[in-house]
């Protein structure tokens, strides 16, 4: 008898067309916890190097953690690792809604897919059960209509669906992986995987309960939560406004992300806002398992750009991506965008990011009407924006030079282009501006996948000390500007829970103390013992968590990256151009010294970032010195 | 209004006889808890840079903990912190017994003196008032004496004392501090520092109530711990047969230190085991405030060497340093010993340890008669050891020259003595042999204060992998002769471990897993949470263990240590010359291997051993950086 956890992980080779089910030992569940462990574990043992990504060697691990599916908010996640083809190197998302304790009912903590399959196939797990079936009348369409035919073909309306569109069997570079139509395996690209391997969708049922030690416990937890998150204001204002809740403040501190990056201020930024959305097209929250919150937002846009419900509302980051980033003021065509990516597996992210790339080299001469297939790609131009999003997903015309992402595309452009690729590691920024919040450039810098806003620290998660970093030892505010040892020191203390947040799939908007934490790091380690009967520590889960880490930054340097590659753009070296924050800039002597002293700090040479042996031994991953040696 | 601790700390300069009163930060409880950590801030902060330990700039530094004194076994410790006169760096010793409640019910976490008086003098402490008052009367004498006439001076049976004898006036090296006669602050020879200071005694006594945040949790620990203790089969062995319980497996397994550490196996080892001792000698238990497992010992020996119960009897360390480690089979004289050596406040290890080593100068012939006031230093000779430990504590002939320690004595004597003084930084070495537990070898060498076997890890604690060690993510066991990268992996492990009980002051037969250990790593965390109100974490706790070890290795830096003196005694990379162990031997190769991996792991330079600035920023003490560099 297992708590907490299934006990068992399935194998599914594509291209063999075979299913094995494999139990993983109890020490690679105590000392990978799920989600980013499991799949960095994985990929790191077992893809070869310098595999293709969109090769049939990658591996595409679906993964949850031990924790995932009991009834408490935020568990409901799951993890996706592969070898990204954005990046070349660790690729990594999560994504939340249901499909996450659902796999887990279906009998499984994890899938590890290889191989590529010759024609069209989605995988049907049921109640322990696994089955690849024909695809090839699904290839092509949307994911809405795609679902809609699995569930039909399954007969099953209840049936969970994560799959992708156009976008990933057209393999750009940047497609996602979509459940229940709108929530995403957003970054890495891993929905070009799944097209590379010809996978259409993996569709899981499953009615297994989840077995937990201490069931009391979890419900004490449960209704604590219930009882008392309305007390936590950033969570009431999340639940209230979305995820761009804090979308007016950033417009007012001068950090949100406009032209590209160029300053931080937008004219039409109250039109964007969680407020404005509310009070115009929206129709309804929408949340994840077991979760009252309800941060997700449903909406009906308006004429020109109707959009259908079904596949949710924009959140901040599609909202700033396709509104400020290209200047567009326009919530109801932002939504289409919006809609448009999960219909077509495309991450909002990126794909608002190719675009601004692509206006502000047409609006600096370097691509021109001939080179846009007519397409006049000014900021601001909303039509032009919707136009784009659909021929990337079908890298159609100018859209298949933006389908391989902002560095592939500025390389082949040139004429200084990449100066406008705003990128780390070949994947674009989210829309959290580092001139201003200097942690979050760190967190760029030195995230596995790239730039990503989910994997750091996020420098005003840390401003006051609170009760909820108590137990991260955190006594002291810091200075969001500063790059200095405290601040550094408080990065590597963050970067480790928030991937321990990753490691056990767990929302990180439920435990991150600012804006909207509800839950505190002991209510985590409470959690995980409840439901595994482990006695377990935020120690112990700490080490995890560096484990995780360390093994993701193997896998980068197996693959060839160096320190160089933990480079930020030239861009947020410069001034920013208005805003607030106008003149505020990245100090390049600063950042280098913060990146090496954060190597230092985490046990990485600080000359070269690798991993230390000492460091690797220390976590009880020695075996991968040798991995790394052979680099 | 603070939980868990008093929120004072007492300055005390004995030379201008002022007293004052100083509230630390809260910071500095969340930052170093209490205990050693307390210690070694002060420390390194106050006393200048190569200061005479028997000298007035020297501080002694008694703490206790945030949860010293709450009413669960365990609890009532206290650490007292110095320069040590034996090793010269830092110096550390805890004790058991009431002393450490007492001194927080009488309003005070820490006491920090300096300076030195020039007549004796002792500290009374009452109830938050502090009093300098004249000790001349007890000078010269015995503990008891002097504890007998401070009770009868302050009028109160009740007061706790803790003191030193005549060896800590005569400044032999090794003097410890006494309480209660029978409880020992023992290692370090901080009693020759009060010695120095011409401090007699701290006398103390207090009415405040233990203020604690969750009086129901932590009445509910202390009843589960009083319902299951007993189902804790190496707790039941230690309260019957008291420390000595596992000396008969050591003897079986050839790991007895006898005839100084020549071999490991004594033929009368039977007649000093905790059996015996139960059978012969014992007329009761003893313990320490709120605990029922009452380890310690009351015994009356037998003729010709009666023994005065109040003094309690000998521990394993005292039992195997004059027993085995002399080749003295008699269990009334070892009591004898360790009358006289709480009577004189000497710390019995040491003297047990220059007995043996002049015995084996005696042996070979390198110290002769007319050396030894003429005494037949024999081994077994069990009248010559119990006058030399008069003579030690007196300074009187040969033991004038044994009052330093077997460093310096053999350095006195030359003739190769060196080879068998066996002592790590100028301590002499535990009952703990290093040959079949090299863990303990490694710890006996990065220890800060010398060879000490209560700041580090036993093999034999993490051999098997065990629900009590789980929070501290081990999940495999050890081989008790590696000193492979696993076994420095769980020595760091286990070394913040201890590191951390030390700041607590808990008693570590209450947490260590093997043989006694009850209590697991998260009670550790619930007490300090319940006492303080805070929401520590394990992980939290464990970053101020390695704070306060960091500044104890800073400390030693400073004062001009390097890794040489990270280094064993020779005898230890020789073959054992006798017992079931005989031939084993700690391989130097791997030894060095593994303290420069040590190094690497815990962050300090693999070369040097100096612990690098990066770790010393990430653990928010920076500023320590500065004082190495100058050194």
């Amino acid at each position: 008898m297992t708590y907490g956890y299934v006990g068992k992980a399935a194998r599914i080779d594509l291209g063999e067309r075979s299913v094995s089910i494999e139990e993983p030992s109890e020490s690679v569940y105590k000392n990978y916890i799920g989600g980013r462990g499991f799949g960095a574990f994985y990929l790191f043992r077992e893809v070869p190097p310098k595999s293709d990504p969109l090769g049939p060697d990658n591996e595409l691990i679906f993964a949850t953690s031990v924790i995932t599916g009991i009834p408490i908010p935020g568990m409901s996640r799951f993890s996706v690792v592969s070898k990204s083809p954005l990046t070349g190197g660790y690729g990594e998302a999560e994504a939340g809604g249901f499909f996450g304790s659902e796999l887990k009912a279906a009998g499984f903590d994890a899938l590890i897919i290889k191989g590529a399959s010759e024609t069209p196939v989605y995988i049907w797990i049921q109640d322990g059960k696994i089955e690849l079936r024909d695809a090839s009348a699904l290839w092509g369409k949307t994911t809405k209509e795609a679902q809609s035919e699995i569930r039909k073909d399954l007969d099953d309306p209840l049936v969970r669906v994560a799959l992708i569109g156009p976008a990933g069997e057209n393999l750009v570079r940047y497609a996602c992986i979509i459940n229940e139509l709108r929530n995403a395996n957003g970054r890495s690209g891993l929905g070009a995987v799944m097209g590379s391997k010809r996978l259409k969708a993996v569709a899981v049922r499953g009615h297994r309960k989840a077995e937990v030690k201490d069931p009391e416990k979890v419900m004490a937890i449960s209704k604590w939560f219930a009882a008392h998150w309305k007390e936590f204001p950033g969570a009431v204002t999340r639940s209230t406004y979305g995820t761009a809740d804090g979308l007016m403040a950033l417009e007012i501190s001068g950090l949100l992300p406009t032209r590209n990056f160029q300053g931080g201020s937008f004219s039409k930024a109250e039109d964007l806002s969680g407020e404005t959305m509310k009070d115009t097209i929206l129709i309804g929250n929408d949340g994840c398992y077991a979760c009252p919150v309800r941060c997700k937002r449903k909406v009906a846009a308006h004429e020109p750009y109707e959009t259908d419900p079904l596949y949710g509302g924009p959140e901040y980051e599609a909202i700033a991506a396709f509104g400020s980033l290209c200047e567009i003021g326009n919530l109801s065509a932002i939504s289409k965008a919006n809609e448009l990516c999960n219909a077509y597996s495309l991450d909002v992210i990126s794909t608002g990011n190719v675009i601004a790339f692509a206006m502000e080299c047409y609006s600096k001469g370097i691509l021109a009407q001939k080179d846009t297939d007519g397409l006049e790609l000014s900021f601001g131009n909303v039509d032009a924006m919707l136009q784009l999003v659909d021929m990337i997903a079908c890298r159609r015309g100018i859209g298949n030079l933006l389908a391989d992402g902002v560095k592939r595309a500025a390389q082949k452009i040139g004429k200084g282009s990449s100066r406008f690729a705003l990128h780390v590691k070949g994947q674009e920024l989210p829309m959290h501006e580092p001139r201003g919040k200097a942690g979050v450039g760190l967190g760029y810098a030195v995230s596995p996948s790239g730039a990503d806003h989910l994997q750091n620290m996020h420098d005003g998660a840390f401003i006051k000390p609170s009760k909820s970093v108590e137990p991260l030892a955190i006594t002291e505010g810091v200075d969001p500007d500063s790059l200095d040892a405290d601040k550094v020191r408080l990065f590597v203390y963050g970067q480790l829970w928030w991937g321990l947040l990753d490691c056990v799939d767990a929302c990180k908007f439920i435990f991150i103390p600012h804006p909207a934490g509800v839950l505190g790091t002991n209510h985590l380690v409470e959690l995980v013992n409840a439901s595994t009967g482990w006695e377990t520590s935020l120690w112990s889960l700490m080490k995890a968590s560096e484990r995780a880490l360390n093994l993701t930054r193997c896998f980068n340097v197996r693959e060839g990256f160096t320190s160089a590659d933990d480079s930020l753009p030239e861009r947020l070296f410069e001034e920013l151009s208005f805003g607030a924050k106008k003149g505020s800039k990245l100090d390049r002597e600063k950042f280098h010294a913060a990146l090496r002293l954060y190597y230092d700090m985490i046990g990485w040479d600080p000359d070269t970032g690798i991993p230390k042996a000492a460091k690797l031994y220390e976590l009880g991953i020695g075996w991968a010195t040798q991995e790394i040696a052979t680099a």
